[in-house]
């Protein structure tokens, strides 16, 4: 965590916070509740209907869109090629978590399909990430960029990668970041890593540089959980006080909480 | 907040207690938890299915009916209007939550529909209140009574129309009463007016009252809200700590509130 | 609480943290998100997709599998039986809860079609498992064992029944154990029940003694509840405080709670 990086992720949020902008967000069944609660937390503004018939009007008021494969049913393998075609038509950036496509090969086939679509951002954890990457690789040339799965699938979908995990590692191929933040206590609050995507996903939506918004993004959550983790004494409390840190992080406190590692 | 509504919220809160009344909600899938947990903290008995086949059942067993239109999809199209049909006959209240009707034109046109069935209690934010009104303007005589949107909705619904916001406006179109309670940050806590709803439901369930009951279950919503704000660090904690000051609230205690302001 | 059942469930409890066992949950819509973070944090690995073009991928990957009859639905009604059958081909254990069976005839039905295929466990509160064993009692001689209707249920099923409470009873038809531990503020907790047939899961996936395996379940879900009744302020608190304390709890907490009463 440096501190230019930190100072940079606080322009990130306060635009966020001044702007609102309308996050839509088809995620899983699990994680829509604490996702809205990231999501307001730094004054985006979120919706979350699945429904094929109501997800156009949705996108098209939103200023972003997430697409998460989680608890993928048949209303969501309609409407996200739909709502995905209808962020690129307009314009606006969209990013996929490709929840668990390492074990179900349905998911990983509509991922597939989807990811030509050129997300802003690909974000998930290793076993996720090589999973999509698993069918990328041979003809391209590593020697020229980061030779990382993660690098080879961003070269390959032109888009940026963030692998999330004790370190999260986000690339376009070429250039890389990573950002050391968060709480270990954090793999054991369901939804943290959908939340931190959608938290990415308010960020592109005021950014259009996609690699230093998901950075920013990433450590804003991460600084936040490193907050949170402060005063929780478990997953249960880091969870709740982790939408606290997040709604009270300014860029004072990031410079402050970065500096001070 | 005067302490003769007081002393009658808290009247209607010791009859949901005592009463324990099941409240049968079609609600969306973000909220479905928060709205759970605050009609168990006041004594009351959610159910939670949206599924067509099962539904009736649901109703059956219910003393009033709770429909919310987010995550609007096939079930809920198919059940709401089979929900709220049973509700009627069989004569017990139902509360409409018009979630976003002012983006989705679908979710406008099903409430249009079922709002002729009487619900006791409209329940939106300004927006929502706002589409629901537009149709019904022109042939009333608004010298009669509440000339804003709410007043004209519920004039021609016949119904209890509650605008809630900083200050609660909660009007049946000639009498009008409002509630000056809550915190900002609620505004951050997914589902808040969704649970606040669900609340007001499990309120006219044991009053035919419907203005005093909603205004009554929007008071101690709004005071439980108060008392958790003063020891709640942002919004996560709000959240939570709303359902233990729900939980603990008695008629002394919202007086004493109310009192105090 | 006896300190020798404290110290059986304590090696359970350490076995689900060795081997991480991964749990398939189809369970409803209302407490997907608390379920999976008492899975979690008890080193178990949840998976909730009720999707049946994906379920039988997440059965396959999976340890045990938790079938909550709660928010049923189309999906639910296909992939249900579908999960179930093939965790019995994989000779895998899984748990019944049967969620509200007393409300809905066709809950009621599927419970009874699927309890033929031999869940390890039902878990249910008494009006569930009065519902359930209303088609078991005649034909039995209920001198040779447990008299109650979990007892006549568990000998028809030839299964382990646990009828939760304010003391949970796990019987087998034959033998009886007892768990008082808990809070009666966890009535007010949506989904804590639900939670606790999770934990029953996790616990039947790493030891093969089903009453033994649901015995210790439940009594560390109960200690954990009493360790966070101590600094709960009410049910919201509570529900957070309970997977701080689940997380927490190891063979020593265990046996230091269960001999303190």
């Amino acid at each position: 965590v440096s501190s230019h990086s930190a100072s940079e992720a606080g322009r990130v949020l306060a635009r966020v916070r001044e702007r609102r902008p309308r996050i839509h967000c088809i995620t899983n069944d699990v994680v829509m509740a604490l996702t809205a609660n990231v999501l307001l937390a730094v004054g985006a503004r979120p919706s979350m209907t699945v429904d094929p018939e109501e997800v156009g009007d949705f996108v098209a008021a939103a200023d972003a869109l997430l697409v998460n494969l989680g608890t993928l049913d048949d209303a969501r393998r309609r409407s996200i090629p739909m709502a995905v075609s209808l962020a690129v038509r307009a314009g606006k950036p969209w990013v996929l978590d490709p929840v668990m496509v390492d074990v179900a090969a349905q998911r990983l086939a509509l991922a597939r399909r989807i990811v030509v679509d050129g997300p802003a951002v690909i974000r998930g954890n290793a076993a996720e990430i090589a999973a999509l990457a698993a069918d990328t690789g041979d003809s391209l040339d590593d020697d020229t960029g980061d030779a990382s799965e993660a690098g080879r699938l961003a070269r390959a979908r032109l888009c940026v990668v963030a692998r999330t995990g004790a370190v999260d590692v986000i690339t376009d191929g070429t250039t890389t970041a990573t950002v050391d933040a968060g709480d270990p206590r954090l793999a054991a609050v369901t939804g943290a890593g959908c939340a931190a995507a959608a938290l990415v996903t308010a960020f592109v939506a005021v950014d259009s540089d996609a690699l230093g918004a998901a950075a920013a993004a990433l450590l804003v959550f991460g600084v936040a959980a490193m907050v949170a983790a402060e005063s929780a004494g478990g997953p249960g409390t880091l969870g709740t006080l982790l939408i606290d840190a997040l709604h009270g992080l300014d860029d004072g406190r990031l410079r402050q909480w970065s500096d001070g590692r």
